[in-house]
């Protein structure tokens, strides 16, 4: 398929290596032209501005946040550019408000939209495995199937409503916040009588808890390395805010949010900004006061 | 070896199997004797009161709580009638502050004691595949380590200070209490914008959180099955209370165990006192009046 | 003095006429024209334009939030329009962000702005009493001081820059709501064990807390009189956002007020948006399932 | 008449007193004897035994804590000392669970049981102000009446079981902890800003806040004067237990007093046992980490 590719940071430029390598004929743009060339290298087209990738049969984003996306595509007029008949497919991890209204504003202009937001970290996202939550109109999944089968390991549908997909994972990665903060406060309490974060996660995440999240998370906590950050304080407060604004628009209290709110304010008050946000077990040991015993 | 055991629950019976198939003596004590026939029948001896249990090389127990354990040990004073030379081996969750006492008593009177609360359901116990903590001195674990193994498919040592099992096992408790709060709050998150307790957790719990504790509950949420219960809610409120006391006791702040207290207490103030914690999710639900919408 | 008066609510009006009443020249204006009769009855000018009535010495503006004090100054170019030499007088509750934006603004077209919030109902600002904070540049408070001292019992001067006074407004704001959500959970307690409300707080708001916040907020409590109400449940919320907010930019965590959010979240869920807020008496009573007792 | 008293720390030494004053004929007992010298310069009889002043029309005792009563009066048996038809006052601040307990073991004995906590600093209990509950059978209220009115500006009756003085007493204080929080957390919002504690609760506790709890209290905030205590850390923590407690048997959620004992419990963990219990104002300044600013 022609398809266009918007966003190449580390996310975007794996995913758009991984459609050039099934074969389909890609076309790049990024704001800061420096990560064209290594996908340059690999065959993609490189576009001088993002009207030009929205030509074609599909266009794919993977952009920062809500600010960039409705920058590109609603202030700068984006969708007004893209070919009638293209389908929009878009990985970001937005607000739930603005999935609403990107929804709508496909819909005025006949084009066709499908929220694609992912699980994964760049590693994953090279390899092809992630996992893709998708939302839309079935034709316009059906269409984009093989893309997003060629960048990630398993398509998840979670309906024709677009935002459903968002919801979803804006839910998951509270619940990757929760996580955390569990074992943030689990250890605490352990430490406290003895035993290390280590001894005790190495029990947790080899039996009840033997998930990926849990055996990530933990090994940084246990071994106390919150730098470089996978993900940082400040873009997991972010993502803790997008399922309060969530739970606020749709009337769902959500008092473990709460909690992490402040958790992760304290830490950013900390100054801790570049830290990985499993660093919520630095909050809770020095709200006990461990490092003074 | 030449072993007592007390305490004939679901749990203690089945891990008492296992020490009698091992080829151990195995003489059994149990409140109401009904809970002793079986074990019989498997050859275990039965004692007509528990000083009789509290002979040989070693005397494990799995009762039921701070209460139970404080009622046969200390105040029926069995203590005073083991055999000294004897290892008490303590399953039982209990709070970290009994720990510390049992631990003094022990030494008092030359007794030698391990704390080896236990990760898994029955069905674990009679497959021989529970999670065992073990922490007490050395030469003491040590000596019973066979019979660890005849009941778990791991022993995990935390240490020479017995209370380190117990505070490992009730952070352990409060981790998945914490699970399941997410769970339930991020569920009521995504029905309230369409997306099915099911669809959601059947993404999670196949890829992040692709790990026992959240696909047993998550089944459960998934299903709104909560009767009958594995683990009753007023269980949990006590593990959950377990924790506060351990924290309160160290000086170690828990603010999601404060939040997962209100909400086991909101769902025992509805009546639901029969339900499995995951009926933590009713709970969300009905901070949402998800079910009148 | 010569002065403008934008936003003729109750608050506003009650204002505006004590202006009229200590002599000055009003010229009113509201966003629906209805509201003027009455002032123009007692000697106001009605502009047909907001710009009309940006013109003299003074502008007052009592308009309700963020969204509307944003729409007339920001988006109407209303600030463009003004007298240079006037000074802008904004007694609306609104954001710390709005607040710093506006002070930038006027500062940019060489406005002197006066940040002056309000404490009190329409009942005290018709009778003069409210208690007024006001930040700003010194000479532009002491300019419009006659006017404060007009419609206020008292000016609280909180320093030059106009935030300040938004978020003393705010902060007072949360303390009210916290006043009112422990006295909802504090009467719950008391209920569960058949002490009711008002004999509690009976006790209560004539001894340590005999003060107009607990007195008010505590009668409508023991009376369960919910409606008609004096602040309604989002006007609360709004408000407990704002506080939120403005701890969120400044990396303040405040849990009171997550607690306030969740609290005031389950009682908009239940469709109560029609009442006072001091009905968080009737979640904390819901959580404790009282009335099924 | 003849009254026993026991107990004569601050609060009981000045109630004592002022029973004395009134005319009565006093019995004080104090487990420590020095304190009983300034009550028999006053005309005191002293005993040399708790028993010996529990003879006579009515005993009064004003213990610190559940576990100072439960010893004078269920370990060391005192209630069986107590001569029949004496009426027993209690003006401790103890648990509901040890009031009911209490209740149950006077009528047991056939003798008549007051609950009369009060609220009240040594200064107040001097000038005989205290504002006194009082729970238990009409005919034992009236009979102690004359004495109550000696001792307090005002009776507050509660009703016929005894422990709802206790609840009220213990709601009274969990609302005068939110009130610390409450200001603890909006100045901590305000100061980042720029406004003084100083400035913002002069506002507070001049207008909507004019009660004694928010006068006193604030002025420590402001003034950063949490040394010598009126009222300790510990004794707060304690007191937020006894809510929780109180909550806890009966069902009643308390999402405030959880974030309280999180708060105190980090301010103890921090090593500040000596500082009042306003002192929650470090917590909240030091989680924004205000001082580093």
């Amino acid at each position: 398929m022609k398809v266009g590719f918007i966003g190449l940071g580390a996310m975007g430029s794996a995913m758009a290596s991984n459609l050039i390598a099934a074969g389909h004929s890609v076309t790049v743009w990024n704001r800061s032209g420096a990560a064209c060339a290594p996908l340059a290298s690999l065959g993609a087209k490189v576009a001088s501005t993002p009207d030009r990738a929205a030509q074609g049969d599909v266009l794919c984003s993977m952009l920062a946040n809500d600010q960039a996306v409705r920058e590109v595509f609603l202030e700068h007029a984006l969708l007004d550019a893209m070919d009638r008949g293209m389908v929009h497919v878009n990985h970001a991890t937005i607000s739930v408000a603005l999935a609403q209204e990107l929804a709508q504003a496909h819909e005025e202009r006949g084009l066709a939209y499908v929220a694609a937001p992912v699980f994964g970290r760049p590693d994953m996202a090279a390899a092809a495995k992630l996992n893709i939550l998708a939302a839309g109109a079935p034709a316009a999944i059906e269409k984009v199937q093989p893309l997003l089968q060629a960048m990630g390991s398993r398509v998840w549908p979670m309906g024709g409503a677009p935002e459903r997909a968002n919801v979803a994972k804006i839910a998951g990665n509270f619940m990757l916040a929760s996580a955390i903060e569990s074992m943030a406060e689990a250890t605490a309490l352990t430490r406290a009588y003895g035993v290390g974060a280590a001894d005790f996660l190495e029990v947790m995440t080899n039996t009840l808890f033997a998930a990926p999240a849990y055996q990530g998370y933990g090994r940084l906590i246990a071994e106390q390395r919150f730098k470089p950050a996978g993900f940082t304080l400040p873009l997991g407060y972010k993502d803790v805010g997008l399922a309060l604004a969530a739970g606020d628009a749709a009337r769902v209290p959500l008092p473990f949010a709460g909690v992490l709110r402040d958790s992760l304010l304290e830490a950013l008050a900390a100054g801790d900004e570049e830290l990985d946000w499993s660093a919520l077990a630095l909050v809770a040991a020095r709200r006990a006061h461990l490092d003074e015993r």
